[in-house]
């Protein structure tokens, strides 16, 4: 493992990224086309986001459950809008067994172990959880159902990128059965708030909230609400969604419920889910070209003590003080490592953790220790500084906050400085070609345009922002009363 | 949802059991075969389960990772034994893509997107991990690795029981990677260790710890060790297995490492394992009639309150008090839900926490209010006192130890009470018609042996136990110099 050859950002993005999750350590293609390999430091990381995700659920009423992974093909068939816009890039399984090959070479797939009925690997649950819920919801006294799974989903992709597009991924997808449909939306608003909280305060990346325009809704929603971001290279990222699915997937299932009057009426639902993508946005919002730069909030290592010694007892003098520090440092709930790998050089090991993104770095030689003091160094701002050995500990919690504080600050500077207003195609393209990033245009609501606005600029609408009733002319049609939307090139 | 209907165990144990997990909201079957859905409140237990174990599994040194859920055929057909024993009824995906049918009726399987060569679901991923450790070791540096995997994984079954026998179940496997055979067989039996600790400490199921013989080794294994608990019906259910994998899979996947001398050597292996089917153990130890009965470690609600009131002034007094009580609860670290639920009867919330194995109930009164007292219920006892306001907070968490060390005293007798010594076969199907439960016997170590003493008696040897020399003559050979081994019906 070596810094060496990691690209450039300004170079090349794309290869910059790819290097970067192969040399911190974070995730490998498998010999299975499309399957990732996420590695134990990849996983660590996203194990963080997962368990705050899942706090964050729990305080909001949620509770987990597993379904599963099959689902029989003729229920994919049921919400006609879910199956047309979906759906169809999926695993197919045809059969339930192997048997030995005549010849002896290896194993066959058994021809008489057909199945009557093919099974789809999930691609997303809401068919198989709605069939479900229909035997759980009777009353609205079995209302409201606030569930979500952590599952593994796949939808076949033919060309994949680590953790922002693979066949197989690692998701959350909370799925809400409602009375009313006020109290679904309300659901829906309150998972993209969520959302947002959590990448923001937690991953450090500021994000737009709003709604997708109709092309853009998620199969079978009536409204997908999404949370978008904005890359260093300039191009957006979506972070989550949260969908309210209205009365459809009731229909399709025929899930009904008596209200306290005794009448009936068909459930309202919501769906949303972020996914092992947001490794990719967390990658792409914050490191550089010396490699990862974590948030400390999710660093699976916030600080590393590398001892400088050359003699025996310089590194029993260093790692008395070294050990006594790392307790200090446990006891104020901050995860560190003391790497005193006699195989591995001082200079190696600040290449190794500049790469795998760890916030802080303390290394003590024997003149800090005549001295009773200790070099620290900044991940984020690669800076560093002479601190008192009497101080340190107490200084590391509040400077790990400060930290997370200063990346957010950053990005969100960089996403402030990337959000800029054209008033024509041309401009569009002017900005897209040259600095990327979110571009703010009026849009006349037509899916028409929409499409035709893609095809001259590669950019999608990402959102209709929240909030927003600026209204102007469309920046293709002309026409007057057209809303203002966020548009941007995207992964 | 009515305690009524749950069969008694003595009259029908298996119908208990189904139906209790059903009562206990704990899991349903699905619409697709053999699959199963884990309902909130058993994935509450489940999640317990994962997150205890996921802790000592770090404590002792490793780390979490992710695999394909995907493995080609042809890695399947590498080990010999492995295929052998194993890999047969699994789920093959064939195809990667849907299409519309032509009638419109609904989405068919796409006959153009065949793939070349077949998936299959991962049955376990000895296979698809050493294809890939491949590619991480080199050297003696890079070894150990200890690495584990929360995952799904998919057996083809027939004849499905909730938690103990389904297609898909969820799961934790570990696979490592070590330098020399010592090591690897030290790791083994640390594994072994460390899941006999958490089934005794947490779910307290005492276990007997022992070896699996040639026969029941997992396919591939050079050893397997195992942990085997007694249900109440008097048959074994094996609760976990750690294998030692000697060099099998190094040479299947040509996975070797140079070591200090630069000396090549292919590098040797562990796996290991626990399931959902640990609920079915944990349900089976320790239930009853009434209900579930939950050991307070694993209680996803260790403690209710439930008023008892006829006005509403009266459930204010006694709700000031609950809330009270809640909070100083929680904050001794105790997990306690306040039912003020007011379209549900006492008696009603009463059997419903019984079913649902809550450890301890604390009901509350105008009088209790009175009195200055609460009625507190122990689930494992049915026993009832009345406490003090005062002390009630005071006294909950020593309950709650006590009521976990009760439970484990209770099946500890319970397994010595049904370990019994037989000198025939004769006297083995006496004691396995009448009583069940686990016996030791004289075996002269021959697989043929083993066979047909299983034929006899409808026995397997569930494990040759660990510290045992005893030596004497063959149940069924009379061959001297035979072993004691143990001897039961098995889940």
């Amino acid at each position: 493992m070596s810094v060496k050859g990691l690209v450039k950002r300004k170079d090349d993005f794309s290869k910059w990224y790819n290097d970067l999750v192969a040399k911190a350590d974070l995730a490998e293609h498998s010999d299975v086309r499309g399957c990732m390999i996420i590695k134990p430091y990849g996983y660590a990381i996203w194990e963080k986001i997962k368990d705050q995700l899942d706090k964050m659920f729990k305080a909001t009423g949620h509770q987990n459950a597993y379904f599963p992974l099959f689902i029989p093909k003729s229920y994919l068939s049921k919400e006609a809008d879910h199956v047309e816009g979906f759906a169809k890039e999926c695993a197919v399984v045809t059969h339930y067994r192997l048997k030995n090959s005549d010849d002896g070479s290896g194993v066959v797939v058994d021809p008489n172990a057909k199945l009557e009925e093919e099974l789809i690997v999930r691609p997303t649950s809401e068919t198989i959880i709605w069939n479900t819920y229909k035997k759980w919801i009777q009353s609205y006294r079995d209302l409201p159902i606030l569930v979500n799974q952590w599952a593994n989903v796949v939808r076949w992709e033919m060309r994949t990128r680590l953790f922002l597009r693979t066949s197989e991924f690692l998701w959350q997808e909370g799925h809400t059965a409602h009375s009313t449909k006020q109290e679904a939306i309300d659901e829906t608003e309150t998972m993209l708030n969520v959302y947002a909280k959590f990448v923001e305060e937690f991953m450090a990346i500021p994000v737009i909230k709003g709604l997708k325009t109709v092309n853009e809704r998620f199969a079978g929603a009536e409204e997908t609400y999404c949370i978008e971001a904005l890359m260093q290279d300039g191009k957006a990222l979506q972070a989550g969604t949260s969908h309210f699915l209205g009365q459809n997937f009731a229909k399709a299932f025929d899930v009904t419920f008596a209200d306290k009057n005794g009448n009936k009426d068909f459930v309202w639902a919501t769906s949303w889910g972020v996914s092992t993508r947001l490794m990719g946005a967390l990658i792409m919002t914050h490191s550089d070209d010396h490699g990862l730069v974590l948030p400390p909030k999710l660093a699976p290592i916030q600080v590393v003590i590398v001892p400088i010694y050359k003699s025996k007892d310089q590194l029993a003098q260093i790692s008395e003080f070294a050990c006594s520090l790392v307790q200090e440092l446990k006891n104020s709930g901050v995860s560190v490592k003391f790497d005193d790998d006699d195989n591995k050089k001082p200079g190696w090991k600040f290449a190794e953790y500049e790469m795998k993104g760890v916030p802080l770095r303390i290394s003590i030689g024997p003149r800090d220790m005549a001295n009773n003091t200790v070099e620290l160094a900044r991940r984020d701002t690669l800076s560093k500084e002479i601190i008192s050995q009497d101080i340190i500990s107490k200084t590391i919690p509040s400077l790990l906050d400060k930290i997370q504080v200063d990346l957010f600050s950053r990005s969100k500077s960089f996403l402030k400085d990337n959000l800029r207003f054209a008033k024509s195609i041309d401009e569009m393209n002017d900005i897209l070609e040259i600095k990327g990033g979110f571009i703010e245009a009026f849009w006349d609501g037509e899916t028409k345009t929409e499409l035709k606005i893609k095809e001259l600029t590669k950019a999608t609408i990402r959102c209709i922002p929240e909030g927003n009733q600026e209204m102007g002319k469309c920046i293709l049609t002309g026409k007057s009363d057209s809303r203002k939307v966020i548009f941007a090139r995207a992964y």
